[in-house]
């Protein structure tokens, strides 16, 4: 069956306006968008007329963009929905997974509901992809997946996913390894792995298990990579290597990467051409309570770097969001990106790399034939939603509107 | 006239509940608070009954919390409230302020407007008492502290404020020591400064002129202060000697202090010792593109530190969101203060000290006598509001319901 929408009156930007050579603005223009059966089918200046019997919105002139992806969330394990607590003081991070080995089959009841209340919120704010990294480990088992599961067939409409199995108390220290294999085929897509040295004390073993099984369920990986300076650096390397080794090209990611923030430019630099090589990815969740990984020159050699929210209201940290709009003004407030063509950049780190206008600004989204997902923000232009992280309005997913204010 | 307001249903924090030493909660309960000429004036347990025929509000167990304080805005010189406009790149501070020279007198007509914006957005955030800085320079002349004095005679009956004749084009520099002379004379309370050495060029010159001219004003001062690394400290050091000298104890203010950032703790704690001795207090924005200065730091030894939005939207600055709690959330953060006490001492730190609990989980405000100001947030508690910035839904100024969503 045909489905059909015209978004009315959408501004798209259509160029830069420049002042001696400097970018000093962003121009828009209004259209008509015709979506039809999840992708852009027509763009039409706002003077044409829309044909009678067809379903209409009308955007009054918002700013029609991208819509977000927030490449790192945890949306089985959060109080959000719940009554409010705070985090407790913990020595290390093993006082972490003591607490959730008596907390999650505790939150196991809600966990459903509150990860559907925390893709209500991520989504008001603009994101129609989640990437979530879901527990596996041998007290909790796979129910909280099956939650996550459930939570997401709820929305499965609204938004599209990627489930990561995250062995979170070690892959080799939990005995996890038959329990992600598991996962695997239970609904997880990709395989997760956390800090083959600090929870393993392997780091061979502890990355070959974790490749091991991503390749025999041929899926993606996502390693939670908090390992501070060097030894952060040495286990990145290690990993490009059995990318390359398995293949693995464009299907792994690095979450956190904390050592990039702590080595000399030149050793970052020598990490992001590995990377770049291997086509691995990082994702960050701009932290401000360390030294922040550099973003720029990441994404400068060619890395694809993305944002997500982490924890939101969580046993871990009580702060989150759940707007990826903040998290791209953090990323430009953080690296003082406050002109007008950076903060337009910026948004980039939200959208998995797709934005209105190019570097040089050409108009390159959205184009017809591109998937039709968007979010209508109440913004002259993208440098403005960046630094003013302006109010969302509507929200359309796959050619259909999902969440309107 | 006599004016009174009862609250009622208020939740006001009792004390901690704690397990095993450790705080892990808040507890609350109801309350009707009596407001009478600006203070609090009876406090009884919401079972009471309120006498028939009086003004009452109704908070339906909202939390009712100390308004917040603004220390720290330039309300004369924003884009808020106007069309977007990025920033302009800049090679060097000099750069900006060429294009105020040209960019203020253009926005003079709508000075007062943008102003009365901002007053209400920082408002609508739950302050009721602002510090701005207001532009005392040779091209500007009193014109923008005329505009801003009009601005806040509009909101003269919802919040208290402070000016800061501020010479940003440089004191001496742009000789502009007569000019914030007659600020002192029309409307201005407290008396500015920026970086004597790299806008003045002579550091002891510099700031002997400011304090001359606060001596003889008898008022206050507050220095813009983004001066690097030891020379930072050489200036705190120097303005501490200077503040000994003139017997202005309490009576100054280190806007900034980036130094403190850039420097072993030791001397931190050198200055921070000199700063508490003379009551030197400090403003931060909590920047997040160069080291935070330590502030927890500063606090133990005994300093006041207060924070600020600093720019909203303006030729200087992109960001900023006018909410005082954000900025309490960003410190926490920032600090990794993420348990139930330490969240909930942050937010001393945007209401000038008051916290309704003490550090030892002690009910201290509000106290008949108290000056009725306050804000509703929807909250279990202060911990809560930092971390969440939770919404604010109204807000008492002097006993008066001033905003209310």
């Amino acid at each position: 069956m045909e489905e059909s929408l015209w978004i009315k009156n959408a501004s798209l930007e259509c160029g830069y306006t420049e002042a001696n050579g400097i970018v000093t603005g962003t121009k828009t223009e209004r259209f008509h968008v015709l979506l039809m059966d999840g992708r852009v089918e027509k763009i039409v200046p706002a003077s044409s007329d829309i044909p009678k019997g067809v379903s209409v919105w009308d955007a009054q002139g918002l700013l029609m963009l991208p819509s977000f992806r927030e490449m790192h969330i945890h949306l089985d394990k959060t109080f959000y929905g719940g009554p409010w607590q705070a985090v407790l003081p913990a020595p290390n991070r093993f006082f972490r997974i003591e607490q959730e080995q008596e907390l999650l089959p505790r939150q196991l009841p809600v966990a459903r509901d509150r990860a559907e209340k925390l893709l209500e919120l991520v989504q008001s704010h603009g994101a129609t992809h989640v990437r979530t990294h879901c527990n596996i480990d041998p007290v909790i088992g796979l129910k909280n997946l099956e939650a996550t599961l459930e939570a997401l067939a709820t929305y499965r409409e609204k938004l599209s996913w990627e489930i990561v199995a995250f062995p979170q108390h070690g892959l080799l220290r939990s005995d996890s390894v038959s329990l992600v294999r598991e996962a695997m085929k239970h609904g997880a897509g990709l395989v997760g792995g956390v800090d083959p040295a600090t929870f393993d004390d392997e780091i061979e073993k502890s990355l070959d298990a974790m490749m091991d099984i991503a390749v025999e369920a041929n899926a993606d990986v996502d390693l939670h990579l908090h390992e501070p300076g060097h030894l952060g650096v040495y286990i990145m390397k290690k990993l490009a290597a059995m990318t390359k080794d398995a293949g693995w090209q464009g299907r792994v990611t690095v979450s956190h990467a904390y050592g990039l923030g702590e080595v000399p430019t030149a050793v970052v630099e020598e990490v992001a051409e590995l990377f770049a090589e291997q086509q691995i990815a990082v994702m960050s969740a701009v932290p401000i309570d360390m030294p922040t990984i550099p973003i720029p020159l990441l994404n400068s050699k060619g890395v694809h770097v993305g944002l997500g929210n982490d924890n939101i209201t969580d046993h871990w940290d009580p702060f989150g969001t759940g707007d990826m709009l903040q998290k791209a003004n953090r990323l430009a407030e953080r690296f003082r990106w406050i002109d007008e063509r950076s903060l337009s950049r910026a948004l980039g780190f939200v959208t998995g790399g797709v934005t209105p206008l190019d570097q040089a600004g050409n108009q390159v989204w959205p184009k017809v034939g591109d998937e039709a997902n968007a979010v209508f923000v109440r913004a002259k232009c993208s440098a403005e939603a960046v630094a003013r992280i302006s109010p969302k309005e509507a929200v359309v997913f796959s050619g259909k509107m999902v969440w309107q204010k």
